[in-house]
């Protein structure tokens, strides 16, 4: 018997999230069947963060046990020519017997992306929230900066969560723009192709969320707060009143999934 | 009555290509299904460019003439509330009653997205063709100089088309690399998030080709055979053999159409 760690990444869309549910198909459940048929054992495996519905994923994780003389570096091969297009096991290696990897410290990154232009995508629509009012991405920085460290996140929690204990610490947010032409990035230049009423610039704001763990829906309330500062409908330092008063009533709306990508997870 | 010209954007990969069509659903008919509702007139828009099956575009560009008394300008706002979210018309705007785009002069602008990596990406499927053999991209930028200017390009047109007179005008083609830690672009520096076995850095090479006109799958066959150089198959030079022979046999193979976007028609 060998322990397997995957790196797996998905398109959410499709998905009612990682975690097996009774109401539709899950990331975690395709992933257990097509296993268990490769391997030809019964296979389960655990992850280490159960991303919600819609919501996706380049560098989740997760273990199995398994019998298989496959050799551990080659089964993400393997696994992928059963996969769907839209879950793809990235890396595969074996780790200890008693490795667990949600009881290891970890730092992870979620990453949200607002496509900021006059007229939404098509080829954006599945990864990326569209938001036509205009930004000042500079206040949306000066709220982010209120959140990084140790907080009580009450207010940034879902209303629909049983945890007790909402203490977490936040090690890092950055909100990085660029412009866009529309499908085209051009990293911060004109576009490419002046005059195109097809391909007006647009820009593309991404908040990445980094930390030791992470509340039910708390990056989606976190940038539905931000997107609130940024429209100027509450002043960046709003935020920390926000934090203190642990009212999830005080906060901002959760943003859709859509926007959301669970980038990586680092075991520490 | 008045002619309105839209520039249309659309994510390909769920329709039959623009032109309607007995097999299945196309943009075309979304369109014109769509506008006759919200205009109450029957609508037929009149496309520029007959995108194939799963093609995307971001500046395909059609005409429509109407009795409606919306301002020209702000068709494209209401079209949209309608529009399924793979289509989307990016502008609106009046033009003359005898202006008839497809027998006007342009140049059109298609690209061509490869995703260079070892593993593929969930996130990228859709508009990008995976290619895990490694590339030389300096051998394709000099096949591709063969290519620009005025040929016959019967050995680059389907042998399914019935178009007689084959020679068309290249005016550019440009080929761009950029590394991207997966899903995450981040212009050729390396990635944000080091030792992350989910974000293997990769390569997106970028293919665009502008011209007066195109064949049936010419850029698809064009790209099918700029691969078959930067595997190392043939020479750079020998695409110049291909074109003399004007044999489609000689040719490479047509690339899958999800890595196509038509980006741009500029009128001239």
């Amino acid at each position: 018997m060998k322990r397997i760690m995957l790196t797996v990444a998905y398109d959410g869309t499709n998905y009612c999230g990682w975690q097996i549910q009774p109401t539709g198909l899950t990331v975690e459940e395709v992933l257990n069947r097509e296993l268990s048929r490769l391997l030809g054992e019964d296979i389960r495996v655990l992850g280490v963060s159960r991303t919600d519905s819609g919501v996706h994923a380049l560098g989740n994780l997760c273990v199995f046990d398994t019998e298989t003389s496959i050799p551990a570096e080659k089964i993400c091969y393997a696994i992928n020519q059963s996969l769907p297009p839209d879950i793809v096991v990235q890396s595969s290696c074996e780790v200890p017997s008693d490795f667990h990897p949600r009881k290891h410290d970890s730092i992870k990154t979620y990453e949200y992306v607002i496509y900021a232009a006059r007229i939404p995508s098509p080829i954006r629509d599945r990864y990326c929230l569209f938001f036509y009012q205009p930004l000042d991405v500079e206040k949306m920085r000066r709220a982010a900066a209120c959140l990084i460290g140790e907080h009580d996140f009450k207010s940034f929690c879902s209303s629909h969560s049983d945890k007790e204990y909402t203490v977490r610490t936040l090690t890092d947010i950055t909100i990085e723009t660029r412009r866009v032409s529309d499908g085209n990035a051009l990293d911060g230049e004109a576009p490419a192709i002046p005059g195109s009423a097809g391909l007006a610039p647009a820009e593309e704001i991404r908040i990445r969320v980094s930390g030791t763990g992470f509340l039910y829906n708390m990056v989606r309330i976190i940038v539905g707060t931000l997107l609130r500062v940024g429209t100027g409908f509450w002043p960046p330092e709003y935020v920390s009143e926000i934090l203190e008063s642990k009212d999830r009533g005080k906060a901002g709306p959760c943003a859709p999934a859509r926007g959301l990508t669970l980038l990586e997870i680092k075991l520490l």
